[in-house]
């Protein structure tokens, strides 16, 4: 049986990622497709790389016909997406990649989005898109949140240490590198060629990035009392893939057997043997996160690093993970092809 | 019903490209992966990015248990390939990648490669394996030879207007830009990345590249007279893909028109809007080649320009869509994966 | 003796690039720049790489004090600087570094720049800025108009070939590579890392590039005839540098020779002992402009190829060594550091 | 008056800067250039990029002829340095570009080189070559060893800092990015350019990296007690630059104050204003470093991040500086280039 799915902002790369997942998906058609600034155009002159798909035409999200269909998925700018999931039918399930139903506290909202959320109902009602940990509020879900991409990253690393309590909660430092497409299509100076070939830079320095929401409201539920990580992302010369590179206090040997034992019947998490660790070339353009743990020269202290594509595992990939749960269909279907390499 | 596959010289990049592709691909399964510098090793430990796949460890070739096994792919160095082929079970389907059996004739092959054919009675045998072009006889073959990446994305643009006569046959002129994978993943200076990044160089300048063997071979063979193209490839900082801008003679309409007959219901290539023309940001790691045809302002020329990806449709998907017509499988089976952007 | 200058429009990458090279002249001083849309900044907050030196702050042009001023760098967007030059004072000598004044004949300008030229009286007593081939006049002149990069690419390989003869006007084919810094600073889409890295593709094909109405000026003047060539850019994924190869019809050896010949005294044009060709990373953040001429396999014909840094020797460096000879500099003063490796 | 230099190990990247920085430099002439393997060729056939140089040709260094040299450049691999430099006349003046020299202490060499020193009475009395702090006697020095360049840009960031104390010496992380070059010219799979383009990975992970070795000497000595800092470094994909990004604990506007005061007369240097950070795109070909300092959300940490050209600063550059010192020159003669951007 085949499920109708609809993408809304088709037109940035986590629609154009979706749209590529979903070709070779066979229990998915595209029914439609939305992009405002593009509404009218083929996808294919949008996305030269879709040419040989047979997909609906770019449209308003006001003109999209949702008859019919069984799940959206919303890759709007965040801010967009509350105000668009309000007031679509109460009966559509919905995944939604921006980062507006990450956070459940309308005060974090606040404090990280800069503005009051304009659909607190909804905030509450949203499960957290992290499928591993999430698995069974999302079969049943309605509106599920897309984790952040760099927040997944970190999570995947450190929640089940956290859970255990295998490393000190106040000494957790996230060193992060960030391919570009996580910045999405935008015409920034800094994500132009000329200025990020051959460059690379921090950014956010100091505990101002945004996904910190994610990792406060995470890491302190599951610890059940505050917690407060370091976290430090760099730009790279790559258009995929995040790497994040975590200093932890704790014994290296169990740290690795924490994960393996967590991890051990994931299909998409790969925890490798202990001292090695992984690359963003690994993981590219595919579903699966690898971990690796390596003791530190000073006793008692370890590194964590973990590495998935943003566009994929981060985003298009999770919300295809999760969709699949909430239509009742295999976890996995349209999620197993290989990393590209080279 | 499943087909048992092995891979020889599994450790190079198109053997790897093959697992990739293999491992999403119903009806396939390998059975043995051959690496004789790497015999021993898991293939994870060879290339990272497939440990998630349960694989055969490589074997030297002489160990490996061929039994059961339906279909080689060769992916064995030239020169090495002639000596292995010639000893392997005459019952074995194999589908070669190296350059060893793409030029029919002896003294070709000698000319372009320097030496003597070690097996001129397999030469002979051999299919050229340009799918669209030999279907039928790769159908029935015992050993198709995968075609040069170069030169299949030259002879996509150019094979139907020499067989139709519509462009001038002295006046041709091959510019094209590959990528480095092309190379393999040989240790040599010009393929450091401190080399090739921010660099960009011809190379076989002046009609020297090996690819013209076959450029010769098929295009004579179409035209039933010498055709002798120019042809200047060059090496760019890129990974994947291969993009051939060529200068011909000839009304660029009826080029367009030709094209676009020509493969209309060919799944795989893809003959854009006049005026439009490719990227090889668009064809990566997928199985399409995209083709373009501009008008120049020199009244009576025109430029036809390909793109494909030269470690899929140019080497390894070429061999997976031969494979599956051979094991009488659905041609585009396992291969409809679209193109991997950004 | 210091002689002072100013650049208009020096948040830009020509801008930039004029700001590195004169940090070390000798005998130059920058005492203004502007900038419109960031006046009052510092330029270190445009350019951080620029930190190190003691500039003025960026202001309007209207606000710049030209007062003991001996020469403007006029690094304007096309279009803008016909307007802005025309209003400065008369005495000043200027080095312009657009597109405005490449073009001597007012219906020429037109049609490649689709509208009439606002200064026709400036542009008549322009001198067109390839050293080599303009010195004296440059010498003297009041302004010199920049040349396109690619322009000077090709002109540098095939100028002494026209003026000579040796080549067959009538089938003169360039393919080129140009880095993404010759589209400057623009925010558009296709110049993001994430489009154009691991990306390549042509772009103004079938003759649309605006550098073509100078190749048909300068050439068509050389020759004594009209002369139209064919010209097919190419954007690569690197920063900066071109790489044009032009097919000709001509004896390979003499081709060399007559190069040879050619650029035997000058400091900065090196023509390649026969049979080897340029690199874009053997002549990057230098004025250097490498030549070389392969023999085809088909007779009669060969490749020239050339590169030079479209920063450097295709605008900025060229500018300078311009600015040298108005001012009665030593030509090379400033503008012999080698390239940057690797 | 011009003083004759030799550079020992000239075919490898540092050998190639060296002449980059050189080619310009007003007092210094190159009468010498070794590269055993490639003995006898023109330096324009191992690096084209200084093809306009008039340069000696390479020898073995027993046959370079070292009478009338001043000082010698000795860019030669690790463990070949000391045997060679131990054979060289005792008055000439030498800097070394390798890891030989770096340690004073034999022990330390063993257990981070894996075996004795072959030069002991050397190791005593090479002068650690980093300028800011070795100045005085690097001046007098006849043999100054260059520091690491991972070495070189965590002291930058840290030393004022541990000698004011105003950081805790127990808890400093350093995360460090490394372009490709500073691997140098070896030829290994992983730095070929279809393993490392769109890649990333952490390497010598959990504190076996050999800079440490230099970080414990110099760190401990200013200290006056044992320190051990943490410290993973990341390969990206870039050819030049490191940028550190250090964890510390210690007052963040302290800190800065630290760092401007420390630097404030420093010619390449530069301290950003509080709050900025540094990118490697921003000192890429030159010798200038730059530093930020930015307080961390977590009270009482900061992050310090420093940035410099591992060939240039790093290695190349600064020997270069050492040298004007002990000839007696101006030490930014021929240094002060600005950084090529974009």
């Amino acid at each position: 049986m085949t499920h109708n799915v609809a993408i809304l902002g088709a037109s940035g790369y986590t629609g154009a990622e979706l749209v590529r997942l979903i070709a070779t998906h066979p229990s998915l058609a595209i029914t439609g497709l939305s992009g405002n600034s593009k509404a009218g155009m083929a996808m294919a002159d949008v996305f030269p790389h879709l040419r040989h798909l047979d997909l609906p035409r770019l449209t308003t999200i006001e003109d999209m016909d949702l008859s019919g269909v069984d799940l959206v998925f919303c890759a709007l700018p965040h801010a967009t997406s509350q105000a668009v999931i309000k007031a679509l039918p109460s009966n559509l399930k919905i995944v939604d990649l921006s980062a507006d139903f990450r956070l459940r506290d309308p005060a974090a909202y606040e404090k990280w989005y800069g503005k009051p959320h304009a659909a607190p109902e909804l905030q509450k009602e949203a499960v957290y898109g992290l499928t591993e940990f999430y698995r069974d509020q999302i079969r049943t879900a309605r509106l599920v949140a897309g984790t952040g991409c760099n927040a997944a990253t970190g999570q995947y690393a450190l929640r089940p240490l956290i859970a255990t309590g295998v490393i000190d909660l106040d000494d957790i430092n996230i060193n992060l590198l960030a391919a570009v497409s996580g910045a999405g299509r935008a015409l920034k100076e800094n994500l132009l060629h000329a200025e990020l070939s051959e460059g690379a830079h921090a950014y956010a320095v100091g505990g101002t990035h945004r996904h910190l929401g994610e990792f406060d409201q995470e890491f302190s539920a599951i610890a059940g009392r505050d917690v407060r990580v370091q976290f430090t992302p760099h730009l790279i010369p790559a258009n995929r893939g995040i790497l994040a590179t975590i200093s932890v206090k704790g014994d290296a040997a169990t740290i690795h057997q924490t994960l393996s034992d967590a991890y051990a019947k994931e299909p998409f998490i790969e925890v490798l043997p202990m001292g090695q660790h992984p690359s963003i070339k690994h993981i590219r353009a595919s579903n699966f996160c690898h971990i690796g743990v390596v003791a530190d020269r000073i006793a008692g202290r370890a590194q964590v690093i973990a590495s998935l594509d943003n566009l994929t595992k981060g985003s298009s990939g999770q919300a295809l993970q999760n969709a699949n749960l909430m239509l009742g269909l295999p976890e996995t279907e349209g999620l197993m092809m290989a990393p590209v390499f080279p």
